[in-house]
């Protein structure tokens, strides 16, 4: 990174801290919290150390997002009243990057104006496996900023390692496949790969050449679990070829509301994620990865 | 309104669908919804007439501001991009009005960045009683727009023409009493205003010259009532005067948690409000107010 560290700040949001303070740690730069309150009637009150330095770096992942995209706006245009003229979001979750195209006349075409949001408030927005199909790279969706998007493959290969002896990964879908192709030649593992279609906002169907899965440690690779159907629907089809156990592995957390019991229902035993959103199954730190892209810049 | 009302339209959020509806027919312009869904991981998706004529104008109050300010930035640019050129916004109740400087070091100013937003997304911004304090005009708050600024004084000072025999009108506090003593000098009506001491979010102190209240048909006036607690503290401080009765007027009815049940538990037998937020309380409309800002334009 140019300059001294002492130059630079990194910033949290409160349900951030831990991994903010982790990569802070990491790379040597100070580490504060953005201070947060919300008042009764739904606002957010946001507050900044008083002084910044030129170079700040914000920390939040954006699940769960219209509030913390709100609060985002509020902080980044706070530290550029407080001196900060270089500002760059660390967001390894990054939000509505599904909604790429209006898929019916008069939708918003949602990750294209929240790209521009973003690239209005900061110079640079950092990432982790943003879920592109359509458009390809996220400097489209972030016009005229610096982007970086990395990938939690080597995390993710580096911590299967220490999971079984040559497990046979799955990828759920097509859109699954370059991904799950390269976590398995990091390793030298196998991969197979369902086709997915997604009937409503909560049910898939998936098809998957099965053979192959019987009595073999099968593990689940996915970029993203939010209700976890695509995962459960995968789970489903695979126990009919009675696989010796099956694992899920995915660098975003969502897991909206029964997702994580509907897992285990469905025989998902052990279930892994990245820290990339904050949760109960985080196993996989993203520190190096995101600090060796800050080291870079 | 320059132009013929079929060039125009106007486009409601579901949950402002009924004022939305009502202020369509009374200005003669066709309404439409904008349809919203909520996916289970928190995003929103937006969808417009996949036809907008030039000039659209778009009514959803921001109570409970987050998610909505969302919402609102996603179907602005979606008018934007479906070729209307002229975008007004309706919001009878502002958000982010009163954190408008930095009362410690490092605030966010919220009131000025979210102001900025707005002015981005929207030509036009048309109010009602926004709660200004230090920054006394709108057209500071949401620059280079064309900002019009309503008070409900006359409706609420028509409708409590309806109510009591010559009621003893009371601000709560020095905030209120220019906008009170409108109302009171419109029905020829005597006032009183107290002095308030703000301890804590959900907490104040409310003074007041008590001796004329005794045997009074009293109404409470505000522009808004969030956590209820400003008038609780006044209903309180006035009981001990023995008055006839206790009334309340509102424009914005937030009335947020157990707010209204406090209220009547402080003995306020009567709660009215105008329907610049949708509440059980709405008696007032605002509709020819508003219908007169738009045919203004």
């Amino acid at each position: 990174m140019s300059g001294s560290n002492k130059n630079q700040l990194i910033l949290g949001f409160p349900e951030y801290r831990e991994p903010a303070q982790q990569l802070a740690s990491h790379v040597g730069i100070p580490y504060r919290d953005i201070e947060l309150h919300r008042f009764p009637d739904g606002e957010s009150k946001i507050r900044l150390p008083d002084s910044l330095p030129k170079k700040v770096i914000i920390c939040r992942s954006l699940d769960n997002p219209n509030r913390k995209l709100v609060e985002l706006a509020l902080a980044a245009a706070t530290a550029r009243e407080l001196g900060a003229s270089e500002l760059i979001l660390v967001a390894p979750y990054l939000c509505y990057m599904r909604q790429d195209k209006a898929f019916h006349a008069g939708e918003a075409i949602s990750q294209r104006i929240i790209g521009r949001q973003l690239a209005q408030w900061f110079d640079v927005v950092v990432t982790v496996d943003p879920h592109l199909h359509r458009v390809h790279k996220l400097s489209e969706v972030i016009p005229n900023r610096s982007t970086v998007t990395l990938t939690a493959a080597r995390p993710i290969a580096d911590f299967l390692s220490k999971t079984y002896d040559h497990p046979l990964l799955i990828g759920p879908d097509e859109e699954s496949e370059q991904w799950v192709a390269a976590v398995a030649q990091m390793q030298g593992l196998e991969y197979v790969i369902g086709r997915k279609q997604r009937m409503d906002d909560y049910s898939v169907k998936i098809t998957l050449p099965g053979s192959r899965c019987t009595a073999r440690d099968l593990i689940l690779l996915d970029d993203i679990a939010s209700t976890g159907r695509t995962l459960e629907s995968t789970a489903v089809a695979l126990q009919a070829y009675k696989p010796a156990s099956i694992s899920a592995v995915v660098t975003h957390a969502l897991f909206v509301n029964d997702a994580l019991e509907r897992l285990k229902n469905a025989g998902i035993t052990q279930i892994w994620s990245t820290n990339s959103i904050p949760h109960s199954t985080n196993v996989i730190p993203l520190t190096e990865l995101l600090g060796a892209a800050l080291k870079y810049r």
